[in-house]
């Protein structure tokens, strides 16, 4: 089996392995035990993902020694809740879990934001592990060790920085993946190559035909690449206080469109892709960007599958969003703009700048 | 003013300082502005200490160019929720609280408890500032970092570790504490002595004529020098994992009681102390202890103003609560025993020898 481990080294013993390849969950138990003393583990899974992988997990934790209890939610952003995660609480101490216990997160980015923010405050705090089921989860939210759940309408309004103490990554169970959702890791790619360098894009834009065709090595490549560009984010500025905001680029739109529009939805990758698109117009006119940069990062996110986005939405809701995100920054809206790979820097724009941007970038979509 | 000023040293520059003194809280502001670039205040404090201390404590922050906002929770140990914590979450968010903000805990362990668990949880956590108002909370809950909220019946099931960057003790609130709130305070220095070392008991029984007169002199020695102790434990071990135990002496009956007494319900001080009287006596047996322990012990509480307990307990229900209390460590329940001051060691027990003791313990009341 080949796989590939991604170290996160953090100050004070916190580092811990990201392990990714096919097949990589059948040793999880091994690897768990060799971290912790701990035998009893907290399986917390959605409703989705526990009827295909939860039985699996569980055996073979019990068969590397583990007493394993599982605990379901409903799958889906709507259970993110302080009340569902308070349900998670007094079950794990109706089961007698005790602090010498291991809570693991079994699904996408709701199952690890919501048993991470769990394991985190459960007894003022348990070791947890990630086990992603999505590519986005995989290469995102599993690493870096946010959690929270979304409080009075606002996004992870409640949560805390604790890191994993091990994440694993198995390729083989994206088998069951939407193609949206597979389309909404390469837009996490490409985000993270575009930020982090020329080298890494090239790379991607050259893997991009296997990606699309789900081509195992390039996949398991792929995530190394784009996870260990997030761990080393991660190590630079664990607590998001300077660098880390890098990692919020096309999120500044993208945000305000996943809030703006409901029925259908748009996931958050194919929103941060667009949102992209539009930081790098933003861009072009605020900083100059290298000739030639908007056109390669928009070919970048077409061979892998992410079309600019055809829907119109309110430019003055949009506007609304993105002022309102940003929380108590002034009145005005920050961006992550890049002028080529690798160079980024962070802007902030008066809300009348920005709307003007927004109506600018519809109105390019009516002709 | 004199002042004392008690530092409390953790790596990763997550140290602060604990000021004592009469009239401390005067200069809480200057003290915050230094230690922060953020100007926003939420000030947050139950509904018996807001009406006495909150309008003069924002009127000094406001003096030193903070902005501040009041949050008012309903006073006692009912509050302590995770929907009261939610509560204030949306009550943050709803002023426009961004990370950028400092939270301020003003009154006694229960307003540390919930305000600090806000504080580590709103955005994945903001800076925090202890104001104690009772003697207990000054020399024991508001320093050490811990926080937490009450969930399926279970003190403190959810929480953190997450250090405040200030703590104020200032005596003169201490003005209108009842009584009995007073002697909580004195067997928790009590505690603090015999765990400690010969030293602090001698020191500590000298002083308690002074101390139980309100002395303010003897009063702020008393807590710079039990607050020096927790602190010095807590560097030794923040997160629990092994000598911090030695702070939980006289809480293995002390909970119990807590636990089983509802109508009247006995105060944590009052409870802890007779837990202490109580583990003397199994310590005597079980490793057996210095001549004259016990009785120096007995001396220093009651020259403190807490005598022996009048008030008998159901054996079984006591001891279930002790098995119960201790979670997920087998069966057995655990004592920090102590063979005379500054000398203490963890010992496990079984439910059967603890019940043996606690009966013998009883039927000593009766003679």
């Amino acid at each position: 089996m080949t796989y590939s481990v991604v170290k996160l080294n953090l100050p004070g013993g916190r580092g811990y392995d990201i392990r990714i390849g096919a097949g990589v969950n059948a040793s999880l138990g091994e690897h768990i035990a060799a971290l912790t003393p701990h035998r009893s583990v907290a399986l917390i899974a959605d409703s989705n993902v526990a009827p295909l992988y939860a039985a699996d997990i569980a055996a073979g934790l019990e068969s590397s020694g583990f007493a394993v209890a599982q605990f379901m939610f409903e799958a889906g952003e709507e259970s993110k809740t302080i009340s569902q995660a308070e349900e998670l609480h007094a079950a794990l101490s109706s089961f007698r879990f005790g602090r010498d216990s291991v809570v693991v997160a079994l699904g996408g980015g709701v199952a690890g934001d919501l048993a991470g923010f769990v394991a985190a405050t459960y007894m003022r705090g348990v070791p947890f592990v990630q086990v992603p089921t999505t590519l986005l989860s995989m290469i995102d939210s599993s690493v870096g060790g946010k959690n929270g759940v979304n409080v009075a309408g606002v996004k992870n309004l409640v949560g805390t920085f604790a890191q994993p103490i091990y994440v694993s990554a198995d390729l083989d169970v994206l088998g069951t993946l939407p193609e949206l959702e597979w389309r909404c890791g390469f837009a996490e790619m490409a985000k993270s190559a575009i930020i982090d360098s020329a080298d890494f894009s090239a790379w991607l834009f050259d893997a991009a035909p296997a990606l699309v065709a789900h081509e195992g090595d390039a996949l398991r490549e792929a995530v190394a690449r784009t996870v260990a560009f997030k761990a080393r984010v991660v190590v630079a500025d664990e607590r998001e206080s300077s660098v880390r905001a890098c990692l919020n680029y096309g999120h500044t739109l993208g945000h305000a469109i996943e809030a703006v529009a409901d029925n259908p939805r748009v996931h958050h990758g194919i929103a941060v892709a667009e949102g992209m698109r539009f930081a790098t117009t933003v861009a072009e006119d605020v900083l100059g960007t290298t000739p030639g940069f908007a056109e390669a990062q928009d070919q970048l996110l077409t061979v892998l599958g992410i079309e600019p986005m055809e829907r119109r939405f309110d430019v003055d809701a949009l506007v609304d969003k993105m002022v309102h995100d940003k929380k108590a920054d002034g009145a005005n809206v920050r961006f992550v703009l890049v002028k080529a790979p690798g160079d980024w820097e962070l802007s902030t724009l008066e809300p009348d700048v920005v709307a003007g941007y927004v109506r600018k970038w519809m109105e390019a979509k009516e002709r």
